[in-house]
Protein backbone atom coordinates (compact mmCIF):
# COMPACT_ATOMS: atom_id res chain seq x y z
CA UNK A 1 0.00 0.00 0.00
CA UNK A 2 1.14 3.69 -0.87
CA UNK A 3 -0.06 6.19 1.60
CA UNK A 4 0.69 10.03 1.46
CA UNK A 5 -0.92 13.06 3.22
CA UNK A 6 -1.15 16.40 1.96
CA UNK A 7 -2.47 19.49 3.79
CA UNK A 8 -4.79 22.55 1.95
CA UNK A 9 -7.20 25.25 2.98
CA UNK A 10 -10.88 25.85 2.84
CA UNK A 11 -11.26 29.09 1.25
CA UNK A 12 -14.11 31.40 0.88
CA UNK A 13 -14.85 30.63 -2.45
CA UNK A 14 -15.31 26.75 -1.15
CA UNK A 15 -18.07 27.72 0.94
CA UNK A 16 -21.82 27.62 0.68
CA UNK A 17 -24.52 29.80 2.63
CA UNK A 18 -24.90 26.91 5.57
CA UNK A 19 -21.04 28.35 6.20
CA UNK A 20 -20.15 24.44 4.65
CA UNK A 21 -17.45 23.77 2.13
CA UNK A 22 -19.96 22.88 -0.52
CA UNK A 23 -20.35 18.80 -1.47
CA UNK A 24 -19.66 19.71 -4.63
CA UNK A 25 -15.79 20.99 -3.66
CA UNK A 26 -14.47 18.12 -2.46
CA UNK A 27 -14.05 16.27 -5.46
CA UNK A 28 -11.50 18.77 -6.14
CA UNK A 29 -9.87 17.68 -3.22
CA UNK A 30 -9.58 14.58 -4.05
CA UNK A 31 -7.73 15.67 -7.03
CA UNK A 32 -5.77 17.91 -5.14
CA UNK A 33 -5.15 14.31 -3.21
CA UNK A 34 -4.14 11.56 -5.67
CA UNK A 35 -1.86 14.44 -7.89
CA UNK A 36 0.38 15.25 -4.54
CA UNK A 37 0.41 11.71 -3.87
CA UNK A 38 1.55 10.96 -7.67
CA UNK A 39 3.94 13.72 -7.61
CA UNK A 40 5.67 12.13 -3.93
CA UNK A 41 6.41 9.09 -6.04
CA UNK A 42 8.80 10.72 -8.16
CA UNK A 43 7.05 12.24 -11.27
CA UNK A 44 3.55 14.30 -11.78
CA UNK A 45 0.16 13.60 -13.10
CA UNK A 46 0.82 15.78 -16.39
CA UNK A 47 3.70 13.65 -17.34
CA UNK A 48 0.67 11.14 -18.09
CA UNK A 49 -0.51 13.38 -20.61
CA UNK A 50 2.26 15.02 -21.51
CA UNK A 51 4.83 12.56 -22.01
CA UNK A 52 3.03 9.32 -22.23
CA UNK A 53 -0.12 10.78 -24.02
CA UNK A 54 -2.48 8.88 -21.54
CA UNK A 55 -5.03 10.80 -19.34
CA UNK A 56 -7.43 9.69 -16.47
CA UNK A 57 -10.95 10.28 -16.46
CA UNK A 58 -13.12 9.51 -13.38
CA UNK A 59 -14.77 6.65 -14.26
CA UNK A 60 -16.60 6.21 -10.46
CA UNK A 61 -17.15 8.23 -7.29
CA UNK A 62 -17.77 7.44 -3.87
CA UNK A 63 -18.03 9.81 -1.14
CA UNK A 64 -18.98 9.87 2.47
CA UNK A 65 -19.56 13.04 4.29
CA UNK A 66 -19.57 12.58 8.56
CA UNK A 67 -18.84 16.39 9.55
CA UNK A 68 -18.79 19.57 7.72
CA UNK A 69 -15.38 21.84 6.77
CA UNK A 70 -15.61 25.12 7.57
CA UNK A 71 -14.30 28.63 6.14
CA UNK A 72 -10.39 28.67 6.60
CA UNK A 73 -10.30 25.04 7.86
CA UNK A 74 -6.58 23.46 7.39
CA UNK A 75 -7.53 19.88 6.13
CA UNK A 76 -5.41 16.91 5.51
CA UNK A 77 -6.08 14.42 2.38
CA UNK A 78 -4.97 10.91 2.89
CA UNK A 79 -4.93 9.26 -0.29
CA UNK A 80 -4.06 5.80 -0.04
CA UNK A 81 -3.48 3.35 -2.90
CA UNK A 82 -4.06 -0.34 -1.87
CA UNK A 83 -3.80 -1.59 -5.10
CA UNK A 84 -1.57 -2.16 -7.80
CA UNK A 85 -3.26 -0.26 -10.47
CA UNK A 86 -4.07 -2.39 -13.70
CA UNK A 87 -6.79 -1.34 -16.09
CA UNK A 88 -7.64 1.48 -13.49
CA UNK A 89 -6.27 2.92 -10.98
CA UNK A 90 -8.44 3.42 -7.58
CA UNK A 91 -7.86 6.57 -5.02
CA UNK A 92 -8.83 6.38 -1.62
CA UNK A 93 -8.85 9.63 0.29
CA UNK A 94 -9.78 10.37 3.81
CA UNK A 95 -10.42 14.09 5.13
CA UNK A 96 -9.46 15.04 7.93
CA UNK A 97 -10.11 18.46 9.86
CA UNK A 98 -7.37 19.68 12.38
CA UNK A 99 -8.29 17.72 15.28
CA UNK A 100 -7.39 14.49 13.24
CA UNK A 101 -11.11 13.79 12.81
CA UNK A 102 -11.82 12.01 9.57
CA UNK A 103 -14.86 14.28 8.69
CA UNK A 104 -14.93 12.71 4.61
CA UNK A 105 -13.97 9.94 3.02
CA UNK A 106 -13.74 9.09 -0.95
CA UNK A 107 -12.96 6.37 -3.58
CA UNK A 108 -12.16 7.26 -7.05
CA UNK A 109 -11.53 5.08 -9.52
CA UNK A 110 -9.99 6.60 -12.92
CA UNK A 111 -9.21 4.92 -16.21
CA UNK A 112 -6.28 5.25 -18.37
CA UNK A 113 -7.08 6.49 -22.05
CA UNK A 114 -5.11 6.70 -24.88
CA UNK A 115 -4.92 10.60 -25.85
CA UNK A 116 -4.77 9.46 -29.53
CA UNK A 117 -6.62 6.49 -30.02
CA UNK A 118 -9.05 7.96 -27.24
CA UNK A 119 -9.27 4.20 -26.29
CA UNK A 120 -8.31 2.55 -22.59
CA UNK A 121 -4.89 1.19 -22.01
CA UNK A 122 -3.10 -1.00 -19.10
CA UNK A 123 -1.36 1.27 -16.48
CA UNK A 124 1.78 2.65 -18.20
CA UNK A 125 4.94 0.97 -16.82
CA UNK A 126 6.43 4.31 -15.39
CA UNK A 127 3.71 3.91 -12.62
CA UNK A 128 3.62 0.68 -12.09
CA UNK A 129 7.62 0.99 -11.86
CA UNK A 130 7.33 3.40 -8.86
CA UNK A 131 4.15 1.85 -6.97
CA UNK A 132 5.73 -1.71 -6.95
CA UNK A 133 8.51 -1.27 -4.12
CA UNK A 134 5.36 -0.47 -1.96
CA UNK A 135 3.27 -3.83 -2.57
CA UNK A 136 6.19 -6.31 -2.16
CA UNK B 1 -42.11 7.26 -7.27
CA UNK B 2 -41.57 11.22 -8.40
CA UNK B 3 -39.98 12.12 -11.81
CA UNK B 4 -38.90 15.55 -12.75
CA UNK B 5 -37.00 16.49 -16.28
CA UNK B 6 -34.64 19.75 -16.10
CA UNK B 7 -31.87 20.78 -19.09
CA UNK B 8 -29.09 22.88 -18.48
CA UNK B 9 -26.11 23.58 -20.86
CA UNK B 10 -22.30 23.17 -19.86
CA UNK B 11 -20.31 26.10 -19.41
CA UNK B 12 -16.69 26.89 -20.46
CA UNK B 13 -16.38 27.39 -17.07
CA UNK B 14 -17.15 23.84 -16.25
CA UNK B 15 -15.07 22.35 -19.02
CA UNK B 16 -11.38 21.23 -17.90
CA UNK B 17 -8.18 20.74 -20.50
CA UNK B 18 -9.15 17.17 -21.37
CA UNK B 19 -12.38 19.09 -22.98
CA UNK B 20 -14.55 17.54 -20.68
CA UNK B 21 -17.03 18.66 -17.96
CA UNK B 22 -14.67 18.28 -14.87
CA UNK B 23 -15.89 15.22 -12.89
CA UNK B 24 -16.37 17.89 -9.87
CA UNK B 25 -19.46 20.00 -11.10
CA UNK B 26 -21.72 16.87 -11.42
CA UNK B 27 -22.12 17.59 -8.03
CA UNK B 28 -23.74 21.06 -9.15
CA UNK B 29 -26.06 19.38 -11.38
CA UNK B 30 -27.14 16.96 -9.15
CA UNK B 31 -27.76 19.86 -7.04
CA UNK B 32 -29.93 21.75 -9.99
CA UNK B 33 -31.99 18.48 -10.82
CA UNK B 34 -33.00 18.04 -7.05
CA UNK B 35 -33.69 21.77 -6.95
CA UNK B 36 -35.49 21.73 -9.47
CA UNK B 37 -37.60 18.58 -8.62
CA UNK B 38 -38.48 20.52 -5.99
CA UNK B 39 -39.64 23.58 -7.08
CA UNK B 40 -41.99 21.66 -9.69
CA UNK B 41 -43.71 19.76 -5.88
CA UNK B 42 -44.88 23.53 -5.64
CA UNK B 43 -42.20 25.04 -3.07
CA UNK B 44 -38.63 26.03 -2.96
CA UNK B 45 -35.42 24.91 -1.82
CA UNK B 46 -35.46 27.84 -0.10
CA UNK B 47 -38.50 27.51 1.76
CA UNK B 48 -36.50 24.62 3.91
CA UNK B 49 -34.24 27.13 5.05
CA UNK B 50 -36.20 30.63 5.29
CA UNK B 51 -39.70 28.64 6.34
CA UNK B 52 -39.03 25.77 7.85
CA UNK B 53 -35.49 26.20 9.66
CA UNK B 54 -34.44 23.35 8.16
CA UNK B 55 -31.23 22.36 6.17
CA UNK B 56 -30.26 19.71 4.00
CA UNK B 57 -26.36 18.53 4.04
CA UNK B 58 -25.13 16.15 1.65
CA UNK B 59 -24.22 12.88 3.30
CA UNK B 60 -23.82 10.45 0.95
CA UNK B 61 -22.81 10.82 -3.12
CA UNK B 62 -22.15 7.90 -5.40
CA UNK B 63 -21.50 9.13 -9.46
CA UNK B 64 -21.05 6.92 -12.04
CA UNK B 65 -19.50 8.59 -15.10
CA UNK B 66 -20.21 6.72 -18.76
CA UNK B 67 -19.76 9.06 -21.26
CA UNK B 68 -18.11 12.62 -20.74
CA UNK B 69 -19.63 15.89 -21.79
CA UNK B 70 -18.61 18.23 -23.49
CA UNK B 71 -18.39 22.39 -24.01
CA UNK B 72 -21.81 23.87 -24.48
CA UNK B 73 -23.58 20.71 -24.39
CA UNK B 74 -27.23 20.56 -23.44
CA UNK B 75 -27.94 18.32 -20.74
CA UNK B 76 -31.01 16.83 -18.83
CA UNK B 77 -31.14 15.71 -15.63
CA UNK B 78 -34.12 13.33 -14.72
CA UNK B 79 -34.29 13.22 -10.99
CA UNK B 80 -36.09 10.37 -9.15
CA UNK B 81 -37.63 10.82 -5.71
CA UNK B 82 -38.34 6.54 -5.22
CA UNK B 83 -38.82 6.58 -1.83
CA UNK B 84 -41.01 9.00 0.42
CA UNK B 85 -38.57 10.47 2.60
CA UNK B 86 -38.09 9.86 6.27
CA UNK B 87 -35.22 10.55 8.60
CA UNK B 88 -33.36 11.25 4.63
CA UNK B 89 -34.23 11.58 1.20
CA UNK B 90 -32.39 10.14 -1.05
CA UNK B 91 -32.27 11.26 -5.03
CA UNK B 92 -31.58 9.29 -8.40
CA UNK B 93 -30.00 11.77 -10.82
CA UNK B 94 -29.63 10.46 -14.54
CA UNK B 95 -27.99 12.74 -17.05
CA UNK B 96 -28.35 12.50 -20.57
CA UNK B 97 -26.80 14.18 -23.32
CA UNK B 98 -28.91 15.92 -26.47
CA UNK B 99 -28.58 12.06 -28.51
CA UNK B 100 -30.85 10.78 -24.77
CA UNK B 101 -27.43 8.66 -24.03
CA UNK B 102 -27.46 8.24 -20.67
CA UNK B 103 -23.68 10.11 -19.57
CA UNK B 104 -23.97 9.51 -15.93
CA UNK B 105 -25.94 8.77 -12.94
CA UNK B 106 -25.38 9.82 -9.48
CA UNK B 107 -27.32 8.52 -6.11
CA UNK B 108 -27.19 11.71 -3.57
CA UNK B 109 -28.72 11.12 -0.09
CA UNK B 110 -29.08 14.10 2.50
CA UNK B 111 -30.40 14.64 5.86
CA UNK B 112 -32.75 16.92 7.32
CA UNK B 113 -31.17 19.30 9.79
CA UNK B 114 -32.75 21.89 12.13
CA UNK B 115 -31.04 24.56 12.11
CA UNK B 116 -31.33 25.94 15.31
CA UNK B 117 -30.62 22.76 17.61
CA UNK B 118 -28.29 21.54 14.55
CA UNK B 119 -29.69 18.50 15.05
CA UNK B 120 -30.90 15.44 12.73
CA UNK B 121 -34.99 15.80 12.14
CA UNK B 122 -37.60 13.77 10.16
CA UNK B 123 -38.82 14.72 6.39
CA UNK B 124 -41.27 17.99 6.93
CA UNK B 125 -44.98 17.26 6.75
CA UNK B 126 -44.77 20.22 3.73
CA UNK B 127 -42.90 17.75 1.84
CA UNK B 128 -44.33 14.44 2.97
CA UNK B 129 -48.05 16.41 1.62
CA UNK B 130 -46.55 17.09 -1.75
CA UNK B 131 -44.84 13.84 -2.47
CA UNK B 132 -47.69 11.40 -0.86
CA UNK B 133 -49.68 11.36 -3.96
CA UNK B 134 -47.29 10.00 -6.34
CA UNK B 135 -46.74 7.14 -4.03
CA UNK B 136 -50.15 5.67 -3.79
CA UNK C 1 -25.74 48.75 -30.90
CA UNK C 2 -26.45 45.01 -30.34
CA UNK C 3 -28.62 43.75 -26.63
CA UNK C 4 -29.31 40.43 -25.75
CA UNK C 5 -31.24 39.40 -21.96
CA UNK C 6 -30.99 35.68 -20.90
CA UNK C 7 -32.24 35.08 -17.61
CA UNK C 8 -30.35 32.46 -14.96
CA UNK C 9 -30.55 31.14 -11.23
CA UNK C 10 -28.37 31.32 -8.70
CA UNK C 11 -27.40 27.54 -6.82
CA UNK C 12 -26.12 26.67 -3.62
CA UNK C 13 -22.97 26.00 -5.44
CA UNK C 14 -22.64 29.70 -6.14
CA UNK C 15 -23.16 31.34 -2.55
CA UNK C 16 -20.83 31.78 -0.04
CA UNK C 17 -20.61 31.70 3.88
CA UNK C 18 -22.21 35.50 3.69
CA UNK C 19 -25.23 34.35 1.88
CA UNK C 20 -24.34 36.12 -1.35
CA UNK C 21 -23.43 34.36 -4.77
CA UNK C 22 -19.29 34.92 -4.41
CA UNK C 23 -17.37 37.52 -5.84
CA UNK C 24 -15.58 35.17 -8.23
CA UNK C 25 -18.83 33.42 -10.05
CA UNK C 26 -19.64 36.95 -11.99
CA UNK C 27 -16.87 35.78 -14.31
CA UNK C 28 -19.23 32.85 -14.91
CA UNK C 29 -22.22 35.10 -15.22
CA UNK C 30 -20.97 37.08 -17.96
CA UNK C 31 -19.71 34.05 -19.81
CA UNK C 32 -23.04 32.81 -20.35
CA UNK C 33 -24.29 36.41 -20.95
CA UNK C 34 -21.34 36.61 -24.09
CA UNK C 35 -22.18 33.47 -25.42
CA UNK C 36 -26.03 33.45 -25.34
CA UNK C 37 -25.64 36.80 -27.22
CA UNK C 38 -23.96 35.29 -29.69
CA UNK C 39 -26.07 32.39 -30.06
CA UNK C 40 -28.99 34.92 -30.85
CA UNK C 41 -26.67 36.36 -33.85
CA UNK C 42 -27.05 32.61 -35.18
CA UNK C 43 -24.19 30.93 -34.24
CA UNK C 44 -22.66 29.52 -31.51
CA UNK C 45 -19.21 30.36 -29.21
CA UNK C 46 -18.62 27.00 -29.94
CA UNK C 47 -18.20 27.41 -34.09
CA UNK C 48 -14.87 30.31 -33.40
CA UNK C 49 -13.30 27.38 -31.97
CA UNK C 50 -14.40 24.70 -34.17
CA UNK C 51 -15.50 26.12 -37.05
CA UNK C 52 -13.26 28.87 -37.55
CA UNK C 53 -10.22 27.61 -35.11
CA UNK C 54 -10.42 30.88 -33.33
CA UNK C 55 -10.70 30.93 -29.75
CA UNK C 56 -11.05 33.79 -27.62
CA UNK C 57 -9.58 34.63 -24.33
CA UNK C 58 -10.14 37.11 -21.92
CA UNK C 59 -7.72 39.96 -21.78
CA UNK C 60 -9.31 42.13 -19.06
CA UNK C 61 -12.48 42.39 -16.76
CA UNK C 62 -13.74 45.23 -14.36
CA UNK C 63 -16.38 44.22 -12.21
CA UNK C 64 -18.24 46.78 -10.14
CA UNK C 65 -20.34 45.31 -7.20
CA UNK C 66 -23.84 47.57 -6.61
CA UNK C 67 -25.71 45.15 -4.66
CA UNK C 68 -25.80 41.33 -3.38
CA UNK C 69 -27.51 38.24 -5.08
CA UNK C 70 -28.66 35.98 -2.81
CA UNK C 71 -29.58 32.16 -3.33
CA UNK C 72 -32.18 30.86 -5.96
CA UNK C 73 -32.14 34.19 -7.27
CA UNK C 74 -33.09 34.42 -10.77
CA UNK C 75 -30.88 37.38 -12.08
CA UNK C 76 -30.87 38.73 -15.96
CA UNK C 77 -28.02 39.53 -17.71
CA UNK C 78 -28.16 41.74 -20.17
CA UNK C 79 -24.79 41.99 -22.66
CA UNK C 80 -24.42 44.57 -24.91
CA UNK C 81 -21.66 44.90 -28.05
CA UNK C 82 -21.58 48.38 -28.05
CA UNK C 83 -18.94 49.00 -30.90
CA UNK C 84 -18.54 46.44 -33.89
CA UNK C 85 -15.38 43.91 -33.05
CA UNK C 86 -11.68 44.47 -34.57
CA UNK C 87 -8.78 43.14 -33.12
CA UNK C 88 -11.23 42.84 -29.34
CA UNK C 89 -14.72 41.91 -28.49
CA UNK C 90 -15.90 44.19 -25.65
CA UNK C 91 -18.65 42.93 -24.03
CA UNK C 92 -20.88 45.14 -21.07
CA UNK C 93 -22.70 42.69 -18.65
CA UNK C 94 -25.35 44.60 -16.87
CA UNK C 95 -27.29 42.05 -13.95
CA UNK C 96 -30.00 42.51 -12.74
CA UNK C 97 -32.38 41.15 -10.09
CA UNK C 98 -36.38 40.18 -10.19
CA UNK C 99 -37.03 44.02 -9.30
CA UNK C 100 -34.92 44.95 -11.98
CA UNK C 101 -32.47 46.71 -9.60
CA UNK C 102 -28.93 46.74 -11.21
CA UNK C 103 -26.76 44.76 -8.65
CA UNK C 104 -23.68 44.41 -10.80
CA UNK C 105 -22.25 45.16 -14.18
CA UNK C 106 -18.96 43.81 -15.85
CA UNK C 107 -16.71 45.02 -19.01
CA UNK C 108 -15.24 42.01 -20.62
CA UNK C 109 -12.41 42.43 -23.38
CA UNK C 110 -11.20 39.84 -25.55
CA UNK C 111 -9.15 38.80 -27.95
CA UNK C 112 -9.57 36.85 -31.34
CA UNK C 113 -6.66 34.06 -31.49
CA UNK C 114 -5.69 31.67 -34.08
CA UNK C 115 -5.79 28.42 -32.54
CA UNK C 116 -3.06 26.95 -35.06
CA UNK C 117 -0.47 29.84 -34.95
CA UNK C 118 -1.57 31.00 -31.80
CA UNK C 119 -1.43 34.69 -32.85
CA UNK C 120 -4.14 37.22 -32.65
CA UNK C 121 -6.11 37.87 -35.24
CA UNK C 122 -8.71 40.16 -36.16
CA UNK C 123 -12.86 39.49 -35.60
CA UNK C 124 -14.00 36.90 -38.23
CA UNK C 125 -16.05 38.29 -40.93
CA UNK C 126 -18.71 36.09 -39.99
CA UNK C 127 -19.23 37.47 -36.61
CA UNK C 128 -18.95 41.01 -38.46
CA UNK C 129 -21.30 40.44 -41.04
CA UNK C 130 -23.70 39.22 -38.36
CA UNK C 131 -23.52 42.61 -36.04
CA UNK C 132 -23.35 44.92 -39.01
CA UNK C 133 -26.88 45.20 -39.39
CA UNK C 134 -27.17 46.80 -35.90
CA UNK C 135 -24.05 49.30 -36.30
CA UNK C 136 -25.25 51.03 -39.72
CA UNK D 1 3.84 49.54 2.10
CA UNK D 2 2.94 45.94 2.94
CA UNK D 3 3.89 43.28 0.45
CA UNK D 4 3.58 39.45 0.58
CA UNK D 5 4.12 36.66 -1.41
CA UNK D 6 2.08 33.34 -1.24
CA UNK D 7 2.30 30.56 -3.77
CA UNK D 8 -0.30 28.00 -5.11
CA UNK D 9 -0.98 25.43 -7.48
CA UNK D 10 -3.24 25.51 -10.87
CA UNK D 11 -5.32 22.19 -10.40
CA UNK D 12 -7.31 20.46 -12.91
CA UNK D 13 -10.42 21.94 -11.90
CA UNK D 14 -8.88 24.93 -12.66
CA UNK D 15 -8.38 24.81 -16.51
CA UNK D 16 -10.90 24.70 -19.03
CA UNK D 17 -10.76 23.53 -22.87
CA UNK D 18 -7.99 26.50 -24.15
CA UNK D 19 -5.78 24.48 -21.74
CA UNK D 20 -5.75 27.73 -19.56
CA UNK D 21 -6.91 28.66 -15.83
CA UNK D 22 -10.43 29.95 -16.46
CA UNK D 23 -10.33 33.67 -16.32
CA UNK D 24 -13.29 33.43 -13.80
CA UNK D 25 -10.69 31.57 -11.16
CA UNK D 26 -8.32 34.53 -10.70
CA UNK D 27 -10.94 36.01 -8.31
CA UNK D 28 -10.18 33.08 -5.81
CA UNK D 29 -6.80 33.22 -6.42
CA UNK D 30 -6.78 37.69 -5.21
CA UNK D 31 -8.67 35.81 -2.32
CA UNK D 32 -6.07 33.58 -1.39
CA UNK D 33 -3.47 36.14 -1.52
CA UNK D 34 -5.45 38.55 0.39
CA UNK D 35 -6.30 36.07 3.05
CA UNK D 36 -2.70 34.78 3.31
CA UNK D 37 -1.23 38.68 3.34
CA UNK D 38 -3.81 38.94 6.41
CA UNK D 39 -2.19 36.29 8.19
CA UNK D 40 0.99 36.92 7.97
CA UNK D 41 0.00 40.57 9.56
CA UNK D 42 -0.85 38.30 12.52
CA UNK D 43 -4.60 37.64 12.24
CA UNK D 44 -7.08 35.74 10.07
CA UNK D 45 -9.95 37.23 7.58
CA UNK D 46 -12.07 34.64 10.07
CA UNK D 47 -11.53 36.94 12.75
CA UNK D 48 -13.14 39.82 10.98
CA UNK D 49 -16.23 37.72 10.89
CA UNK D 50 -15.65 35.77 14.29
CA UNK D 51 -14.35 38.23 16.73
CA UNK D 52 -14.93 41.40 15.06
CA UNK D 53 -18.53 41.01 13.38
CA UNK D 54 -16.96 42.50 10.31
CA UNK D 55 -17.64 41.19 6.75
CA UNK D 56 -15.90 42.63 3.73
CA UNK D 57 -17.97 42.08 0.36
CA UNK D 58 -15.87 42.89 -2.87
CA UNK D 59 -17.09 46.46 -4.29
CA UNK D 60 -14.94 46.33 -7.22
CA UNK D 61 -12.35 44.37 -9.58
CA UNK D 62 -10.25 44.90 -12.13
CA UNK D 63 -8.26 42.12 -13.49
CA UNK D 64 -6.00 42.00 -16.23
CA UNK D 65 -4.49 39.15 -18.48
CA UNK D 66 -1.37 38.99 -19.73
CA UNK D 67 -0.81 35.54 -20.08
CA UNK D 68 -2.00 32.25 -19.94
CA UNK D 69 -1.37 30.17 -16.67
CA UNK D 70 -1.83 26.27 -17.18
CA UNK D 71 -2.47 22.89 -15.56
CA UNK D 72 -0.09 22.57 -12.88
CA UNK D 73 1.93 25.40 -12.90
CA UNK D 74 2.64 26.90 -9.31
CA UNK D 75 2.10 30.39 -9.61
CA UNK D 76 2.64 32.94 -7.12
CA UNK D 77 0.48 35.58 -6.26
CA UNK D 78 2.28 39.04 -4.64
CA UNK D 79 -0.40 41.27 -2.44
CA UNK D 80 0.29 44.91 -1.52
CA UNK D 81 -1.52 46.91 0.40
CA UNK D 82 -0.04 50.84 -0.74
CA UNK D 83 -2.89 52.51 1.36
CA UNK D 84 -4.21 52.46 5.17
CA UNK D 85 -7.53 51.36 4.52
CA UNK D 86 -10.54 53.79 5.76
CA UNK D 87 -13.72 53.38 4.48
CA UNK D 88 -12.23 50.36 2.02
CA UNK D 89 -9.54 48.74 1.79
CA UNK D 90 -7.64 48.25 -1.69
CA UNK D 91 -5.29 45.00 -2.34
CA UNK D 92 -2.78 44.76 -5.72
CA UNK D 93 -2.50 41.31 -6.55
CA UNK D 94 0.15 40.43 -9.40
CA UNK D 95 0.35 36.91 -10.31
CA UNK D 96 3.42 35.66 -11.59
CA UNK D 97 4.75 31.76 -13.25
CA UNK D 98 7.57 30.03 -12.08
CA UNK D 99 9.56 32.15 -14.21
CA UNK D 100 8.34 35.08 -12.35
CA UNK D 101 6.73 36.72 -15.51
CA UNK D 102 3.69 38.68 -14.49
CA UNK D 103 1.03 36.91 -15.74
CA UNK D 104 -2.27 39.05 -14.66
CA UNK D 105 -2.94 41.72 -11.98
CA UNK D 106 -5.73 42.44 -10.39
CA UNK D 107 -6.95 45.30 -7.74
CA UNK D 108 -9.59 44.58 -5.46
CA UNK D 109 -11.48 46.92 -3.04
CA UNK D 110 -13.50 45.50 -0.38
CA UNK D 111 -15.62 47.57 1.88
CA UNK D 112 -15.88 46.94 5.56
CA UNK D 113 -19.71 45.64 7.03
CA UNK D 114 -20.66 45.36 10.08
CA UNK D 115 -22.86 42.26 10.33
CA UNK D 116 -25.46 43.10 12.99
CA UNK D 117 -26.58 46.37 10.94
CA UNK D 118 -25.43 45.27 7.50
CA UNK D 119 -23.67 49.04 7.31
CA UNK D 120 -20.57 49.87 6.48
CA UNK D 121 -18.28 50.61 8.76
CA UNK D 122 -14.16 51.96 8.97
CA UNK D 123 -11.42 49.65 8.82
CA UNK D 124 -11.25 48.45 12.50
CA UNK D 125 -8.16 49.56 14.74
CA UNK D 126 -7.10 46.06 14.87
CA UNK D 127 -6.24 46.24 11.18
CA UNK D 128 -5.12 49.66 11.29
CA UNK D 129 -2.73 48.79 14.27
CA UNK D 130 -1.20 45.97 12.41
CA UNK D 131 -0.50 47.52 8.99
CA UNK D 132 0.68 51.31 10.71
CA UNK D 133 4.20 50.66 10.77
CA UNK D 134 4.64 49.55 7.34
CA UNK D 135 3.64 53.47 6.26
CA UNK D 136 5.08 55.14 8.73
Amino acid sequence: MYTFRYSFRIRYADTDQMGYAYYGNYAKYYEIGRVETIRSLGFSYKDFETKLGIMLPVVNLESRFLKPAFYDDHLTVETKIMELPTKMITFHCNIFNENEELINYGIIKLFFVNMTTNKRVSAPELLISKLKPYFD
